[in-house]
């Protein structure tokens, strides 16, 4: 199969470097280009950030000289998918630019989440939206995928197999890692020792994301859940990985038991397809009493290249009617760069890029 | 007034220095003897640990001969009250001799907390409890009056305010200190940049002394409050504070200013009296969308000597019934060895000591 | 005495809030204008940051409006002393344009350090050189004091008292903590669970301050010592203080009883004159093998106003004609605000200020 | 080739799993055998502890029953080599009875260390040394090889290639990892978000073991170089990895280019032999000013097997005939297993063992 060009945008901090290390010796891909801030541009890809997310920048990937993030500039490496780790303002428009110049687009921004026609795609959860995508196709000749916010991720991971239970309301307290405020996102002297009990933006994009994901596309539209998402978002001292606590109430009485093998028993489209970046297993449940946590179990998943696709699940226990568990997402990989790269592998598999 | 005669048992431990420290230049009461293992015994209290809950050892307190933990010892410096922070084991049986000698016995260990005729004391919350201490009075000649688990007596001081409206379920994901965990007992490869998702017994203890402090003493027995507490523990690389997300659900709508109202305006018998060791305010309601903190926060409460005594409470939402709050407090002070001594105090007050 | 009236220059930041803290009742001064970057002007002071150097913001100083940064403004409010905590580009000019105005000019801003009419004062160790300030009154009305950088503060103060033995070189590890890089300045990323062997510029400073803080006033000029500092400079997760391995190589063979004599027996002019902000003791050695330590020693000195003013040295070893020892020093009180603050405590009783 | 039948002993602690994971799937060495105090015999690996060097126990060692160790249990699996992480007293007498029934033993612990018929081997530095397990053999039949201390191991690899230019004293100051206090070594309120600037036996260990391994074997006896290592050690809050500032001085000028390029250009008999766990380069030079730092170069070396073989230095540089440097080491494999399964993969070479 020849290789299919692609671009980075927005590759210097760490979600941008996470797409750099997953298209490494990618199946499907072949990276072409790379972008950023004209601070940055210029430089080969190696002197143009710090390398964070492992022991040394791919070789090839290295030497790309780094363009400046502009329509022209990404058009003139004749991309065909464009994976962008923007921050949501410069996102917006040229995303929509690239579309209409044919262009897929499979996006970390929040910029265009909630827009009508656009996915959010995890795929092992609702691979049918990606319909919408091929809607935008015939309307702009390219697409827009989005991913969903890292903490969002992980819960709708583990609130998908529960689903057929018929969920009724969602409480969940977030347990957040420094990563997930990007390179230079938080001070160390508010974090070190600490705990923030809020950030920005993030109890709001988990309420409504959620309820996206899970949604059913009825044709045009996706019709919600019939269940809110309450969330409590704090920041933790930890570099990798979110672990949340969340209590989830049913219309029926469900047992541990059940939770728990309906959990482990879940299977998506990427497993069935065999995708490359496809963890065996999306969702893998502990059974110990104090698991999971964010250094033993941020990296999950696997093969080699599905390393922290999975989501951990443990602690699961029934009370009163409702189910209570924890999880833990790698909130770089699986919660951000990672799922747009599995998602892209879909779009290749469904014709909608080739 | 003279001053009561004093001891700390387990006095080398952080809860046991935090008696110390609180105790140095005490209105009421004199500090005579401390005790511990055979390991430190004999030597001045100032060489028999680390001291960790401040600057420097209390001048006074520093050249104690420490004594080792056995009822003769202790009974040699004639104490009135004594002051345990022993763990469980070693508790229960020499609490129950000093009884019998009739001593007061103010303790931070467990063991006892559960017994019918044996108080958990907050001062703030059920002082009326302390007649449960007379019962034992009349048949021991002593008594036994426990404090709280650490993260319970946080939790138990939220409540409190918020019962008038009706409390059906308390549910709660608490972010706990290493400290809690005492000087030796989390092993730094264990917590460093991670979180622990479970802590041993403590859930628990959450949820059944959470009830019997909210308890209503009728006579003899005291009548369960008709609500649960569903708690998660988790361990977080923070020094001191335990920070708590709660969602309390009630049997009516409450809005988020009526419960703020009510927790700002809360005070107890302690502030009434004007007990030394009591805080101006035992919740202090923070305002800002990202507090408390542990770090900014952990030693709230005034005056001096009540710093740490105060439980701060933000982040105060309303949703579909339920009042979602994020709570911080001291483990060592409020959650163990200051509220044994407020307890002290107050049974000074009502001449239960003399 | 009548009250000198003060103020503060970049309260924002975590030296600005040290400065108000230490001047918080002070007997000398007296506390009337506060000034920040236009962003933060015309709030009251408690709204204008986020206090983070003890629990509460000082009750006077907290209703007090916060000015902008401007000569104009600082001068309405008719300070006789200004203490600046600006960073070096925005105090070099305000410094120059207040001491034209005649005022005594207390800073913790690098820009003018090295200026030959300057004075690097640290009380205990150089109190003749304020003559460079009373030099500068003669020609400008006003002057300027600097303290020393942070990590100088705490070598010099422990070089001070083995210079009788000659030094010949000093070679010093720094393990500096994160508050030394502001409130800001250094992101959660770099420094959590790391080490940064590298401080801008902070080697530089080391070597060339030292030298020029224990040089000899020979009327005009100062008269460097006969060695060099070498400073490896690195930053390590700790909130606060920084630690130093240093080695100090002699002329002639000191031994480890020798040195540890003369720093336990350092005192200067400010515990001579009992000036306020004064420790008893401005070095601290620890007999233990494992102190100083950050969390344990950082806030070493007393009474309770010089809490921080103390330097803790320990590990006082000799090897091969070298002493070798480890030293802590608190860098926002000692190593910033609290030498300041002694220093215009010494000018007050010298009389340059009145 | 045949595959070499070996055991480890101590297998479940932190350097116990680094020799699991080194061994797994090795070209040369089958691992037939762990063994660990009786507590966790008897069960399968996998369940014997907690896995913390990497994500996933290999999948052949997790299945092994783990046995108790002692001499009858070892032998009845017929190793021909065994690696030790076992405690210094347990290692002692059992690796000795080992080496009598004709086993080599390459060991992690300290105890047989100084002996003077065992060498203290690292491969790159003195692949001579192991004369001295030559000579073993025919005295006893098998043979002891030991590791250095692990901050040794990496301030030796560094010593070597500028060993050259005449090194006359070695002044170094260590931030080492709470990994190199073991699993449950270091308690988490002592290390957290402090520094302890001291470490039981760390300095005499670096003092003597650098200078027997830079030492000339002659004949019979080591002659040790003309230089002493004066170490202050201190813990620092990093997971992995020991950072140390060194000051090197020479018995003439050396310019930092001369240094840099003498520690760049080295290489070993590892490298010449392309022994499976030997880095490419065993030092690599970081030209950037603030590296290397312990969490982005803790893993360097490279192929996949040699991650953490390579010690890292940067901020070379020359004062007054001294060199300044930074280094760092991953402790548990550079500084322990990975040396001896090198030192193994030498011996083998050298026909010690087939």
């Amino acid at each position: 199969m020849k290789k299919i060009r692609v671009a980075v945008m927005g590759c210097t901090g760490l979600v941008g470097q996470q797409f750099v290390r997953l298209l490494d010796g990618h199946p499907y891909f072949d990276l072409v280009a790379l972008t950023s801030s004209s601070r940055s541009a210029g430089r080969p890809y190696r002197q143009a950030m710090q390398w964070s997310v492992g022991t040394e920048v791919p070789e090839s990937a290295g030497r790309i000289a780094v363009l400046d993030t502009n329509l022209a500039a990404v058009m003139s490496e004749a991309p065909e998918i464009v994976f962008s780790a923007l921050p949501p303002a410069a996102a917006e428009s040229i995303e929509g630019a690239l579309r209409e110049r044919g262009i897929g687009v499979f996006s970390n921004a929040s910029a265009r989440r909630m827009d009508a026609d656009v996915p959010i795609l995890i795929p092992e959860i609702n691979p049918g939206h990606l319909d919408l995508a091929r809607r935008q196709l015939g309307r702009f000749g390219g697409f827009i995928v989005t991913n969903s916010n890292c903490s969002t991720s992980g819960l709708a991971l583990v609130l998908k197999p529960l689903d057929k239970f018929g969920i009724r309301e969602v409480l969940v307290t977030t347990f957040q890692s420094i990563s997930g405020a990007g390179r230079r996102g938080l001070a160390a002297m508010d974090i070190a020792g600490n705990v923030i009990p809020w950030i920005r933006q993030e109890e709001e994009k988990m309420a409504r994301e959620s309820r996206k994901i899970l949604g059913q596309l009825d044709g045009v539209n996706i019709v919600l859940p019939p269940f809110e998402v309450h969330a409590t978002c704090c920041r933790v001292p930890v570099r990798e990985g979110h672990l949340m606590s969340a209590v989830i109430r049913f219309d029926r009485e469900v047992s541990a038991e059940a939770a728990t093998e309906a959990l482990a028993s879940f299977r998506g489209v990427p497993q069935e397809l065999g995708l490359p970046t496809a963890p065996e297993r999306p969702v893998i449940v502990r059974e110990e009493e104090d698991r999971p946590q964010p250094v033993l179990d941020v990296l999950a998943g696997r093969p080699e290249r599905a390393r922290g696709m999975a989501v951990s699940v443990g602690r699961i226990r029934g009370n009163s009617g409702a189910i209570s568990l924890v999880l833990l997402v790698h909130n770089t990989v699986r919660g951000a760069a990672g799922t747009c790269v599995l998602a892209a592998e879909l779009a290749v598999s469904e014709k909608l890029v080739n």
